[in-house]
């Protein structure tokens, strides 16, 4: 499993306020934590700094790049701002992300192909969010097939099903399961990617049916998770999850997690 | 998910103890805490209680069902202790285990028909236990296909792909998964169950471990589990999987759990 660290996200408080005055320890210690939690990648998002996100995104990858040695997810939907980013940015970066809507797929494309970047895929298109797995599957088939005749390769797009609350629809937790594996068995070498919480909205102990959503996802096929790295229990059943699923070879990762005391109490 | 507890099992010392002094109040005790905990059936297994397992299995039904309304799951591979618990038991009864070996299926068969049970199939027989995916869904079928030509009804069959530790057969998690999933489009109506503890054996903090995999094989369709219902954080996990998978209406479980605190912290 790849893991994206979310917490570097303008929408939480502290890191608006850390951004807003450029507070470098601050980013720097919260990319630095995520990693040490086992984040492989680390999400960056200035969002809310409105009419300033380039400055803002170019400012919070130099900042995360100083202080730790994982690639970056870049999250905007401005391709201004990813232009930006990925000027200062070192290695492969993760754009975060393109969907089939017209601007943000011809703003965001030309600047995938020129950096070699992955990229999330949302299964969303100009008529929006998806209605059900079969409009998930349709809209982000799309996209994939787009993408690849672009020449970007399989395993750089990562195709995101969007998850929604089962608060709201009784059937969104299974509705993403079988358009991860819908799509995993259409576009084999395409990866698939999803946020945990969206899933858990409007119900008590968010976190705890974020975790068993997690786990189940990753049955379905997932391959990369956007989360908080800082929980430590999501982050002890997901090796626990690994390790049951075949992923982790030796149960190597496993042990290690355990070894280092990461994975808490049974 | 139908919950098996597993607790009132002669493997274990204290229940031994309980069934050779006959302490019918122990005994009780030990039903109602799992029935209170969400077990809605309780297995009971004097396999320790040599040459007199079919008088303490029927002693155990008795005083089971004298102190739960849940039905009984009769856990013996000898026909004549079925035969005996079956003598006391009230209500549909569910035998734990017909195999494919000639001795235990012809024993157990007549029982089955008899009483109407439903009956746990394990995917094993004269050859052994089964050795892949592919063979554990070979030799399921086979008995699943034996046990409806004798008119059994799918519903009352709950087929075990038998599960073997990781840390032994690196493939065992996904073997299951992928075994459960087959038997489930191969025999529509028929059931899947299996236990959650072997997967888990030789590596540290195993509850851990079978948290994950219950996840993952209800992802996967599994309908029931025989499991220790006391493991607090067990249950919460398993009700939220119920409710992230769609099988919780309205989330009435989930949420009913967490009003009477069995939830735990997130």
């Amino acid at each position: 499993m790849l893991i994206v660290g979310e917490r570097l996200n303008t929408s939480r408080k502290a890191v608006a306020a850390w951004v807003t005055s450029r507070d470098a320890a601050a980013v720097s210690a919260e990319a630095r934590r995520q990693v040490e939690a086992g984040a492989d990648c680390i999400d960056v998002n200035a969002g809310t700094a409105l009419g300033q996100e380039p400055e803002a995104l170019r400012w919070l990858v130099t900042v995360v790049q100083g202080a730790v040695e994982a690639p970056l997810c870049l999250d905007s939907a401005n391709p201004a701002a990813i232009r930006e980013a990925l000027s200062a940015h070192r290695g492969k970066a993760l754009i975060n992300s393109i969907t089939g809507e017209r601007a943000r797929f011809e703003g965001l494309l030309p600047l995938v192909k020129e950096h070699g970047c992955g990229v999330v895929a949302l299964c969303m298109d100009e008529a929006g969010l998806p209605a059900s797995a079969q409009d998930a599957v349709a809209k982000g088939s799309r996209l994939v097939e787009r993408l690849l005749s672009e020449g970007v390769p399989p395993s750089d797009i990562y195709v995101d099903p969007l998850v929604r609350p089962i608060s709201v629809d009784p059937v969104a937790g299974p509705s993403v399961l079988e358009a991860i594996r819908a799509l995993k068995q259409r576009f084999p070498g395409v990866r698939t990617i999803c946020g945990l919480t969206n899933v858990s909205f409007g119900l008590p102990l968010r976190r705890l049916l974020n975790r068993a959503f997690l786990v189940a996802a990753m049955a379905a096929g997932l391959d990369a998770a956007i989360l908080d790295p800082l929980d430590a229990r999501l982050m002890a059943l997901m090796r626990a999850a690994e390790a049951v699923l075949g992923l982790d070879r030796h149960c190597a990762r496993y042990l290690k997690a355990y070894r280092a005391g990461r994975l808490g109490e049974e």
